[in-house]
Order: structure tokens, then C-alpha cells, then sequence
């Protein structure tokens, strides 16, 4: 008999059926014992009657266990009727039995809040649940809706590479990599000179990429390597285009999830986000002002938060934009118009209290940017492959760079960003602990 | 005035308008200079007239260079038509130039074939030819064509990482990183492990994952950073539903790129691939018998490509599957039936004379895994994480990995997958050359 898929059982009642899944639950009720069980596409309720053949493999099935099973649909009486639940007006009667591979008895109750750290030592366990499935659902979401959007807007995507092949930018968070013949190369830190070279080619282009951090930091924003959405576009006039673009894209991908998803949102008892006609935008001294707080070059974490209230209480926003950081605090290739010095043409991109995204508008005239990087103490010859695209025609250009792990956690109101990476990598994890 | 994009322009003939890109080509016949300007939409024929305000400009604009201009769009009369050039039919009548970016004087014409070490030093000046624009072009859409298919077909998309925390399957191919704390970290060969505890929770997983393979090898066939396009899905019977998932995928990839760019075949010479409705399946012996050549434990280069020419001719197709190759030449992972031995539940899919794609169906029993992994003289704790996946109802399951730079090679028929790869690393390049 061919396997018939959850979601498609009602248009099975009254006959036989083969469904193939996992034990989410089975409650033995002495002379029957009920099961929920799941497949990829929906759950259902089976129950197996005091005189099925399957009574006996039925009491000593263990949860998580995968199984077979074949039984009749039948519509459940009235008073059983489970409102709002799919499936929940059918009951599936089970005949037959076959454990595919059963499961080992629970380490833990994993319907349960646990340490985070016990949570990512069983990863691989807690793919079982529906709240870690929920997130990385979402996760799936939100990148095929933010590639989707730069497609519709013309953006080329392309690979961008991991292996790096100096230490070019001279920062410490840099991981080396032993590559052939004693030479060494580095794991990329951004697709940003990448994602530049192919704009002088195909004007606007996109990458998702992974990036690498050897920063020494602990905190629960910090891992060494995550997934950035990045994308740069040619022949514009200022920053504002490049932020017309993400705004764009963030409307789409928000848009995308909160009709895909709803049943999400409702599970993490969050709301799918406010995105006004236009994303709220206060350069870094208006921010200040807002916050009430002296003129700093920078943000700190506790007042992107306060940004985030204002943005929500005021715009009816979960984004603000932040423009006009000094030029100083930026990276060497940001653009700086002469009249609107020592400020620099970057933005950063707020979300419910947390940067996801970081851009600019760039330097695109060769001498302007070899001089800029002297000026930073650095090498131009171990920048000459990137500065090679600046020789030939490279238009003004700008654009942005999302971090995958940190939107789907605030998309979800997560308290720590590794739960929104499948398999996360920091100074003390790489699947199981490192110093264990 | 509001920029227009090129692909636009026949809405606005017999109007002024701006347009912003780059100079193909300039042709200066004394009173009259014309252009070739295209941007990210298309091309176009611009002239200079001698009494336009532009004429002394048009006389010093170097090839390449990023311009923006001002011109009215009239028809061409009749005999001045270029019959099926994309706006063959009209000509803008440049008023304006400004230089936005000046190329400087090009090393060599980029139109005429080049060395590969060549080609590859001045990629980022190469990204300004239409041949090398075709190619990631074309990439993007294998990328974009393969994903949707798979996720169509109701796979969850994952990142899988890059960095691993052991050089588990003891490998010599594998580059080591300097992680924090003098421990060492190593870069993923594969997103296998992954996507199997992936499918323990989703059931059908894929990602596209960068994999590293430090072989000292210097072949047309070999880089040190790939792309695979991978998928895993639960519950089967054997290694043919993966293999059909598999078909059904390359189908969708061959119909998007045959659909979207027919005029990128017809620049590269060679034909959009044939698929059949069934892909033909030899086993390793039955292939070994087509080519008259005794029985060995796998194929080499040129029996894959005589493979590929008999799928052709007898059988219509660009595609042929190989299964049934000996299990102690697959992955430790893989499936083998006591009754199918020595012969394991593997394939490998050829495209055009090379392998581009390997699956097979898995093994899926927690004890089974590890007793194979000491029998390859394994360490069983070194995989403890993986393993976890298989003590809770890991089901029957397979899959398979696309290699995406040999698979965008075959398709244009490139020599070189080096040409496939935006920004390829190997043993003596990454961006430029190591050892110069």
C-alpha cells in the first residue's frame, strides 16, 4: 500500500490507510492506548482498540519511535471533535503496527524548558520537538522571501567565497586556516569586496553567505560562524537607495512569514512585526536626542533597545534606521562626502532591539579608496584583486548585509540568537563542548 | 531626471531620457562617435552628433568607463535596422555625457579567449564581458531553479556549517583551522552528517553548503571550495525515491535555464540538455558491459564520458544514473542489503561526461552505523553527535549532493570548471596567485 501523507487524510475517510511518521505521544489507557502521531506534513490521532493485532506492539512502542501504521479513517462523534485542531474531527484506527526504528528511551522530558547549554548538547534530539522545528521553519522562510524579493528587484545571486586569501582589513578576529604548500589563508569575515567586484559587472548582486568571527566574546549575540544576506547595487546617489531596497525586502520577507507562519507566531506568543509604509529613519544625533543621551560615536546595545520602544510607542515600527555614523567607526570603505564630513553615508538597521543589518554607501573611485586605506595604516597591495574591479568603471554603489541568525531570533522573540542557528559554533561549542 | 533602464527604452521614443551604464564599445568616425552603452537590463546603440554639446567628451571616453547620458530615443530608419537585436530598432541621440567612473586603459581585449591563469588573475575586469556576465547568470539560475524545485517537492532548507569540530572520517584532505584556546577546528567536506539529523525532525532537508577538500591535486577538475546542492528525505523504501526526487529536480533546473536563457545556449554553442521522461539507470556492471571493459570497483574519467555518449545516442539523454557500486568504495554511511552484497544502495548521476551528483540510500540503524564505522576503523566517540540523531527514530532515508560548479560547467559545455567558480581557490590560487 502506498504511504499516504498527514495532511491528506481527510480525503481518506472511511478507507485503509498505510501513514508513516513519529510518536509524539502515546497515552496507554489500559485495555486501548492512543497515539499522536506525526510526518512531515501534519499529526493525527490514532488509537488502537483492546482486539486490533497491533494491541501488544502498541503498549511497548517508545516515544519518538518511528513507525508504520495502517488503519481506517473515520470521522470522530460529535462530542470527540477537537475544534480548531487539524485533524481534529478524525481518528485514525490502527490495524497494523511496524516499528521502523524505535527510539531510545528520553534522556529528559523534551516538551520542557531546559539549560541552554543541555538544549544544544541535544540538538540533534530536540529536531523532535515543534518548538525547535518552529524556528528553523521559520528560518527557511525568511531566507527564500529575502532572496525572492532581491530576485523580483534584480539583484544576481552568486557564491561567495569562505576561503580568504590575507588577513587583509589587519583585525585579530580573523580564523587561519593551514591551506597547501605552508601558505595560509583565512576564513572570510564578509562577502563585501566579493559582492563589489561582481556589481562592476552585473551592476546589482546578492550572496548568502557564511561568515567567520574569532572574536573572543560570550555573549548570547556572539557566534563564530553565521549566515550573512548580503547585497550591493550600482548607480545610486546616496545610501537612501540601498535603503529603499532593504526596506523592500524586509516588507516582503515580513510579509511572506506572517502569511506562511501564523501559527508560529501565535506558538512563541509574539506577533508578526510592524512594517510602516517607511521604516522610520534618525541619523545618530537625532537618535541621541531622542534617547536623551550625550553625542557618542556609536550605539551601545542598552540604547538600540530604547530606539526599538521609541520606534514601536511612536512609528507604529519594530525597525528604525540609524544613518550618519562618523566615518571614523566605520569600515575603511564607506563613503564620505566631503559636505557632510566627519560623517559617513552608513546605516544600520534596528530590529526590536537589535542591529540585524548593517550598510552604506561605498567608495567607489580607485585613488579616493587606496588613499583611505593608507590612511587606515594598511597595505593597498594585498588589496589589489579588489581594487582591480575599482580600475575598470565601478559606478557609486551601496548596499546592506542581514544576519540570518539574528533576525529569525527576534522575528521570534528568542532569548539567545544560537537557538536560531541550527548548528552553532562558539568559543566553547562546535556541536558537542570543545574542552569535554 | 529619473534614471531609465535600457530594457525600457521603447517606452519612451521620441522622448528624452537619462540612462546610466557602461561602454561596450565606442566607435569614432571623425564627425560622429556611437556607442555600445549596456547596463544590468540591456544594450543599446548611442550617437554623438558632431554639433552635440557631448562630441568633445565622446572623443576621450575610454571602454568600460561608467557614464550616464542624456539623449532622445528615435526610431532607426528602416535600412539601419539590426533584425532581432534586442533595440536593433532604435538609437539614442546623446546630448549629455557625464563620466560617472573612468576606466582606465583596458591590459588586453577582454573580448578574445585567454589564458585560464590569465582569465582568472583579471576576473573582476572579466565581469565586464558577456561571457563571463552568461555564465553566473546562468549559475544563479541552476541555484535559484534547483532550490525552488526542492522545496516544491517539500524540503526545509537548513545552513549547514562550515566550521567541524573533528577530522572525523580521518581524511587527509581536510584543512585545519586555528580555533580559540589552541583547539583545533577543521572545514567541512560535506554537509552529510547535517542534513541526516536534519531529516531525524524535518523528514526532507537541503541545504546548499560550501564544502573545503584540500587534495594536492591540480587537474581541470579540482578546487579547494565547492558548492553542493544537497537534499536528505526520510521514510523510504530504498535508494530509487531519492533518485526520482533527484529527476524530478534536474527536470525543473533543465526547464527553468532551457525557458529563461535560450539565448545563453545559443552564445555558447551548445544545446539545453536533454532529459527524458525516465533518466536511464545502469547498475556498475551493467555499465561496465556497454563499454566492454572487465569488471572494476568504480569508473574512471573516460568511461564516464564513452557512458555519457552511449545515454546520448541510444537513449536520448544528457543524463545517466549509475548505481550498484560496490560498498566498500561508497562513505561508511552507506545502506548495503545483506541480500544485495557486496553491491551497496548507491548512485552517481553523469551529466555530459562527468559525475555531478552522488546519493545514495543511508544507513538508518543506530548499532548497524557504528559497528561500520570500527570496521573502518573509526572511532565511534568521535562521531557521538551525529549519532545521537540515530537513537531517537532515525527512519529509512537517502539522498543525494549536486556539485553546482560542475553542473553549470557541463551545462555550457565550459572546458574548465575553474570558469564556473566566480572566485575559485586551489593549491596555487585564491583571488591571485600564492605564490607570486
Amino acid at each position: 500500500m502506498p504511504r499516504t501523507l498527514i495532511k491528506d487524510l481527510h480525503d481518506h475517510i472511511g478507507k485503509t490507510v498505510l501513514i508513516k511518521g513519529w510518536v509524539s505521544v502515546r497515552r496507554d489507557q489500559g485495555k486501548m492506548v492512543f497515539f499522536d502521531i506525526r510526518d512531515m506534513s501534519g499529526a493525527v490521532q490514532g488509537v488502537v482498540l483492546p482486539k486490533s493485532a497491533a494491541i501488544d506492539v502498541a503498549k511497548e512502542i517508545s516515544i519518538e519511535s518511528a513507525i508504520a501504521v495502517e488503519g481506517s479513517i473515520n470521522k470522530r462523534p460529535e462530542k470527540n471533535i477537537s475544534e480548531g485542531k487539524a485533524n481534529g474531527d478524525i481518528e485514525l484506527q490502527i490495524e497494523t503496527i511496524e516499528v521502523i526504528s524505535a527510539a531510545q528511551t528520553l534522556p529528559f522530558d523534551i516538551t520542557t524548558p531546559l539549560h541552554l547549554d543541555t538544549y544544544l548538547d541535544h540538538l540533534p534530539l530536540m529536531l523532535h520537538t515543534e518548538r525547535t522545528r518552529d524556528i528553523f521553519t521559520m528560518q527557511h522562510s525568511i531566507l527564500e522571501a529575502y532572496r525572492s524579493s532581491l530576485r523580483r528587484q534584480g539583484f544576481t545571486e552568486f557564491m561567495s567565497p569562505a576561503l580568504v586569501g590575507g588577513d587583509a582589513e589587519g583585525g585579530s578576529a580573523v580564523f587561519k586556516v593551514d591551506y597547501f604548500n605552508d601558505a595560509s589563508a583565512y576564513l572570510a569575515t564578509s562577502p563585501q569586496f566579493y559582492k563589489q567586484i561582481m556589481v562592476g559587472g552585473f551592476e546589482r548582486s546578492c550572496t548568502v553567505a557564511k561568515v567567520f568571527r574569532a572574536e573572543k566574546s560570550a555573549t548570547t549575540r556572539h557566534l563564530s560562524e553565521i549566515t550573512q544576506m548580503d547585497f550591493e547595487m550600482g548607480f545610486i546617489e546616496n545610501e537612501r537607495e540601498p535603503m529603499r531596497v532593504l526596506e523592500q525586502t524586509i516588507k516582503d520577507t515580513v510579509a511572506a512569514v506572517g502569511e506562511g507562519h501564523p501559527e508560529i507566531f501565535e506558538r512563541f506568543e509574539t506577533q508578526i512585526p510592524l512594517v510602516p509604509e517607511e521604516i522610520p529613519v534618525l541619523t545618530l544625533r537625532e537618535a541621541q536626542k531622542v534617547l536623551g543621551v550625550p553625542e557618542e560615536p556609536d550605539l551601545d546595545p542598552e540604547h538600540e533597545r530604547a530606539l526599538c520602544a521609541w520606534a514601536k510607542a511612536e512609528k507604529k515600527s519594530d525597525f528604525v534606521f540609524i544613518t550618519r555614523f562618523p566615518t571614523a567607526t566605520r569600515a575603511f570603505y564607506t563613503y564620505e562626502d566631503p559636505a557632510e564630513a566627519p560623517y559617513s553615508r552608513g546605516f544600520d538597521l534596528l530590529f526590536r532591539g537589535l542591529e540585524i543589518n548593517s550598510g552604506a554607501q561605498r567608495i567607489h573611485d580607485h585613488d579616493t579608496l587606496v588613499a583611505r586605506i593608507r590612511e587606515r595604516g594598511l597595505d593597498p597591495l594585498k588589496f589589489s584583486y579588489y581594487l582591480q574591479a575599482f580600475k575598470y568603471g565601478m559606478p557609486p554603489h551601496g548596499g546592506s548585509s542581514t544576519g540570518l541568525e539574528r533576525f529569525t531570533a527576534r522575528m521570534l522573540e528568542l532569548p539567545n540568537v544560537k537557538e536560531a542557528t541550527a548548528f552553532p559554533r562558539d568559543m566553547t561549542r562546535i556541536d558537542g563542548r570543545l574542552s569535554e
